[in-house]
């Protein structure tokens, strides 16, 4: 699935920090990439609006000039997190679902793995939760009528065969290259079993053998509902390995994961698709934190190094993990969501400080 | 709320246990009810119909029977749970579903809390979800149609003024009379604007101040996006007291919840409406260990004592909780999901004796 990489002479990357601490830790992202310089081509960097703080700056939360240059001049991105109004405001909707869509970033990748301090263990928690990133709930086609008995408001939650075979697709063959070869389908289909029987029988028609149980080129295919998928996950998260999801499934999912590993913080993610990649921290813009320099920069970094590595650059993306890995695993630099006392820039610079030696 | 017990000459039950470990757990909340007969009227009970082996038989999973001796003569009912088909079966959809629908109980109330061993300590885990019962995607308004791009499905979610309001009015009432009167607002208005901001501004509106923050009867009202109330729920569940949801997030929240104290096994829940009330385990139907003996049946008698609570019956629900808690704090005699060796009738015999002693 990566990208051809011989080709390309340069690598324009667009940098989307957008609201609250995205701001802080994007720059922590780009840094890493230059760490990494003599792996790659020549590296440019676009800087680029979105967010919050941009609508209420400039009415637009996404601006057609931003949507214009990551098609027309870069190669992949970087956005950071984005605020949300308390209330409902006119005009306003979130700018990181409609860059997914606009760019057709159909896979929302987040791999969520545990540090162990002892290298010889396996992690307690290596999983990749596979999000399906363009329908669903968050086609956003809502309508609201008054009626007699008050008002009545209707979503569509749309269910293709073609965006969840084509997720299904991804995660079968990240199940097939990984270790324990195990796909897990994450649905509701015993109360949805219209759109979430679609979904998995779409999944399942992946390898070429619609609906039939078993393995598959040595993966095992597996089924769970998504309470109890959230349910076991908390209790047993050594019995998952891929986990495939339609979107809003995959969104809560893959912050209940994010949580047995420690922090939000430290959880990447890409927004793929057969275009473009985009690196996204998992975690929010944390309005309580912003602009004190206290914002884990694991997250946006690990984001850096995922995206490097659907695009073909391993060993520029191995570099990356390897240092954030060595500075988590003896636990003794870090930030507040992990217990330490370290700030943003402190545990970046000894991130770098490890990249370079 | 609770319905008034004075004029009530005999209390008729109807016990339906479906599929699965329900048929070894709703024997043992009839036991809890009959150990504490004195307490209440006259005790009958019903044996009625329903799940996924009823269908297979005669073609029904919820017959007609079954619900009209529900409306005609039972004060109230316990279900057990239900299995489901693997695959989409025509004319067979959740009998519980459909239930709640019927009986119009539009309120599933679910309180979790932790049993600490140490009587003097606050339970780490004490908070009561409070899920809509009745719309969002369970209203199932499903459809298909195959396009030139393959199929296509689409579900409706629903939101009503009418049943967020109604639903908030409970959470709010629950909540005050709490001790730490807090109530968090879940939902995902920052994608679902229309109808989560539907939902958010009637719960908001019970206390007759719409959409203004604040405390209302010295409740505190907050506000929590799923995906991080089930991130924060693992985190540091004690800042929850009261959560009030949208009938699919309250279903993952709740399996959620649950996993932080040791077991589906041990959660309640009751199914109330205005005219009727059904109490339910949390736990699904368990085919793994179906018909083994070894089912935990703490989660259905505290069913039937909240729905006896629910109904007035206080003392006699008292006696029923306080004898299952004296049986999970020793954690001496257990069921093998919290780590014991004992058999569902083992653990019963137990709670019965220490109800009668
Ligand atoms: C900010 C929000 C729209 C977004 C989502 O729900 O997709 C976020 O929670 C995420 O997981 O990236
Ligand atoms: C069995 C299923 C339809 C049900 C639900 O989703 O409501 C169950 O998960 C529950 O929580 O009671």
């Amino acid at each position: 699935r990566s990208m051809a990489t011989s080709a390309r002479k340069s690598l324009t990357i667009g940098l989307i920090p957008a609201d609250g601490i995205g701001r802080e830790v994007i720059p922590a992202a780009r840094e890493a990439i230059l760490a990494v310089q003599s792996e790659l081509p020549e590296v440019k960097f676009i800087d680029l609006l979105a967010g919050w703080e941009t609508f209420t700056r400039t009415g637009a939360a996404l601006p057609r000039e931003t949507v214009q240059i990551l098609k027309d001049e870069c190669d992949c991105a970087l956005f950071g997190s984005v605020s949300s109004p308390s209330r409902k405001v006119a005009g306003y909707s979130s700018p990181i679902v409609a860059l997914r869509k606009e760019l057709d970033l159909y896979a929302n990748i987040r791999p969520v793995r545990s540090v162990s301090a002892d290298p010889a263990r396996p992690p307690a928690v290596d999983l990749i939760v596979v999000r399906e990133n363009t329908e669903c709930l968050y086609v956003k086609d809502e309508n609201l009528i008054v009626t007699e008995n008050g008002k009545e408001a209707r979503a569509t939650r749309l269910i293709t065969e073609r965006a969840s075979s084509r997720i299904g697709k991804i995660a079968f063959e990240l199940a097939k290259a990984r270790a324990r070869k195990l796909l897990t389908i994450i649905h509701k289909s015993n109360v949805l079993s219209v759109t979430d029987g679609l979904f998995r029988e779409s999944v399942r028609a992946v390898p070429g053998l619609p609906g039939v149980d078993g393995k598959y080129d040595d993966v095992t295919i597996e089924e769970q509902l998504v309470d109890s998928a959230v349910y076991r996950l908390f209790r047993e998260p050594q019995i998952f390995d891929v986990m495939v999801a339609p979107n809003l499934y995959g969104d809560i999912i893959s912050d209940a994961a994010a949580a047995l590993v420690g922090s939000l913080g430290v959880i990447p993610s890409i927004n793929a698709g057969d275009a473009f990649v985009m690196g996204e921290p998992v975690h929010g813009s944390a309005p309580d934190i912003a602009g004190k320099g206290i914002a884990n920069p694991v997250a946006s970094i690990r984001s850096a190094a995922l995206m490097l590595r659907h695009l073909g650059y391993v060993s520029a993306a191995d570099k990356i993990d390897k240092a954030v890995n060595d500075t988590l695993a003896p636990a003794t630099i870090l930030t507040a969501d992990l217990g330490g006392t370290h700030s943003t820039t402190q545990v970046t610079d000894h991130i770098m400080g490890l990249i370079k030696r």
